[in-house]
Parts: C-alpha cells; sequence; structure tokens
C-alpha cells in the first residue's frame, strides 16, 4: 500500500510521515525546493526521510519567485517577528494547492491513492489552505481531476494533525520515534539550520514544546 | 481587468486568449515548458501571445517528466495514431491542476480574478480534466484556498469554448482573427512545427477546419 507525503522538513510534515509509516503505508516523500527563503529544511526533509525509512525521496524543483507576493519567495519582504492580524504576508499564493497537485500527478502514476499532508488548522497562521473544508474540497477536485479518480479509484488525502494542537502532534511524534533535532521549523533558519525563535513557525514550534513538556532540540541563534 | 490565460500554443487557447481579450480583459499569458514532447507549441504559444498583444507573456518551466506516465512526456510511450478506447494514452496525470495552480498563485498576487483555459469536451479526447465538473471544483477548491477567495474577491474559471464543437471553435476564432497559421495542435510535430496529421489532437483539429469548410493554414509533414 503506497502512499505519496509532503515532506516540508519541518515538525509537522515528520510527524506525518511516522504516521502514514505506522499505518503501513510504503512512503514516497516529496519535498519542493520553489524558492523559499528558509532553504535549509530541504537538508531536514532528507535526513527525516532517511530516518524514517521512506521507500523514495524525491526534491521537485519548481520556482515561486516569480509569483512572489510572500515573505517566503520574495525575500524584500520581511518575516514578521510577532503576531500580526489576519492572514501573514508567509502566507504563499496557493502553495499547498501547487503542492498537492505535483502529489496527486505523481500518486497517480504511482498507483497510489493516498497522499498525506501535515496541515494543521489549531496552532497555526490561519493559512487558508490548512482548513479542513480546503482539503475537502480538493479531494473532490482530485477524483474529477484524474483517469483514476473516473476509473473508480478515488484519491484521500490524509490529514492526519489537522485537529490536534502543537503539543499533542510533538507527543504523537516522540511516541513514534521521531528524532525533532533533524526537522527545521523556522521561516528564516540560517545555512546550518539555526532557528530565529522569533517568527510565526518558531513561536508556535516553542510554545508546543513547552506545552508538551518536552526540550525542543533543535538549535536557536543566540 | 486583468485575467490569467492559459495558452499552450494549440488552437483552442489561442481563440481562448482572443475571446478574453474581446471581452475586454488586459490579458496575462502562462506557459508551461514540462518536458512535453511538442515543444514546437511554445514557440507557437509566443507568437499568438504577441499576435493578440497579450499584457505580459511567460513560459513557466516546471518538470513532469519524472511523474511521467504519458505518451507526451515520457518518450518511451508512442503517440497513437488512430482512436483508442477510453482516456489515451496522451493523458498527462495532472496536468491541467498543476497548470491551473500556477494561475492561481499568479492570479491572486497579480490581483485578478479571472483566469482563462480553453479546455473542451466536445472534440476531445476524453482527458478527465477537461470536463465542466472539475472545473467548477477546482473554481471551488481556488477560493477555499487563497487569501483572496477567503477575502471575498473568488477566482472565476472561465471555459468560453467547453461546448463548442471544433468547427465552432474555428469558426469564432476567424471571427476574432485569430491566425491559426501561427498554431501548434500535434502532439508530436516536429522543430519547425510540422505536424504529423495522425494523433488525435492533428485529427479533431482537421476535422474541425473541413467541417468549418475552412482551411487549415499550418503546414503537415509529408
Amino acid at each position: 500500500m503506497k502512499a505519496v507525503i509532503l515532506l516540508s522538513g519541518g515538525l509537522d510534515s515528520a510527524t506525518t510521515l511516522a504516521i502514514a509509516k505506522k499505518e503501513g503505508y510504503a512512503c514516497h516523500a516529496l519535498s519542493f525546493n520553489y524558492g523559499q527563503r528558509h532553504v535549509a529544511e530541504l537538508n531536514a526533509a532528507k535526513k527525516v526521510a532517511r530516518a524514517l525509512n521512506a521507500a523514495t525521496y524525491k526534491i521537485i524543483d519548481l520556482d515561486l519567485t516569480w509569483i512572489g507576493g510572500s515573505a517566503l519567495t520574495d525575500t524584500r519582504i520581511a518575516v514578521p517577528e510577532a503576531p500580526t492580524r489576519g492572514i501573514p504576508v508567509t502566507y504563499v499564493p496557493a502553495r499547498n494547492t501547487i503542492f498537492l497537485s505535483y502529489a496527486l500527478g505523481f500518486a497517480e502514476t504511482l498507483g497510489a491513492g493516498d497522499i498525506f499532508i501535515g496541515v494543521n488548522a489549531v496552532d497555526y497562521s490561519g493559512y487558508p489552505d490548512c482548513r479542513p473544508e480546503y482539503i475537502k474540497a480538493f479531494e473532490t477536485m482530485a477524483c474529477l481531476a484524474t483517469r483514476a479518480g473516473v476509473e473508480g479509484n478515488p484519491f484521500r488525502i490524509h490529514t492526519p494533525l489537522i485537529h490536534l494542537s502543537k503539543a499533542e502532534i510533538i507527543k504523537k511524534g516522540v511516541e513514534l520515534g521521531v528524532d525533532y533535532s533533524l526537522t527545521v521549523s523556522c521561516y528564516q533558519a540560517d545555512a546550518q539550520g539555526h532557528a530565529c525563535g522569533r517568527c510565526d513557525s518558531c513561536r508556535f514550534r516553542k510554545e508546543g514544546f513547552t506545552q508538551a513538556g518536552i526540550p525542543d532540540p533543535v538549535p536557536y541563534q543566540k
């Protein structure tokens, strides 16, 4: 039983990979080199894929900097270091839709009906493409889009973390043997993977570890 | 009023661009260099964009050959030269979903709520991602996926050709001044854009011109 797993190199997707593996899937992990500011996450993803015995691991090159409109793909827009109102500027237009579309094509060719994505709608930045209603709509679309769907082999988009708090995600990952020292969550990690500790993603991570009562093993910048 | 237009360089997308222009949109055309066998279509798309005064024209490099599973992206799979049963091997897994996802991100950053795609569900190969129900599902998903959608600026996916016959499309294009000599429809056109005359796409095109009573201006291979 094969599944495609979107693996960013962060805490959530590493936990998602561990869950898919625990459920018995042969896990085909995909990462995207999309021009993101925090390219250190790709090294992390590779280590996580290896540590969790992914069946295959691929990094797909695609450029989203020409679309821009985000602090993650346009270096002229600063990453906020304090909470902001509404959807923050780290939102990347259509990013999860683009990633899931590639995963869909890959899954169809692979003969996999299952796609895992580590989106979370509890301790999150309010990105629209992390919400259950979005995922459900993508799944409906995916079944209509594909030969497999038309021929009666629908795709399921699995979001095992969507209703968990960050602390619950961390506890589950620890239980499944995820080595969080390999992961990079920070939006502006340096080349060595040192986290800033101030961006949204760092804040959610740090609060999650604190609430879980587990020390965060990643290095933070001084 | 801005719109994003998916422009392959074929007959249908050229007509779609002309229709969007006629409707008063500033047309931002996108083509994809995705590892397709018929890369000659990209030269055609560029000429069509120029001839129809697109506001901008971009070719996006993305690789679908690693996904494969199609005669258009895997040269080991031959392009059929006679009608086949069911969805033909020229179907590219998730292609329109990937293309529309990029168009969605681009439209959001551009501040465009309108995306045009020249899909057709009459004289077509039965590709699932050309059908009205697929397009409707993509549109629903797109509004949930994006900041713009959440903030009350939904996206509309326009498919002006979806219910037209190929002959009707051609007549409409001629009426709007489309120069079909610039277009390339063939799945296995040579580098100069000479069409094979035998693949699905050529057959639909030739029959369309015959039914419309208009000579097809593109060169066919001897």
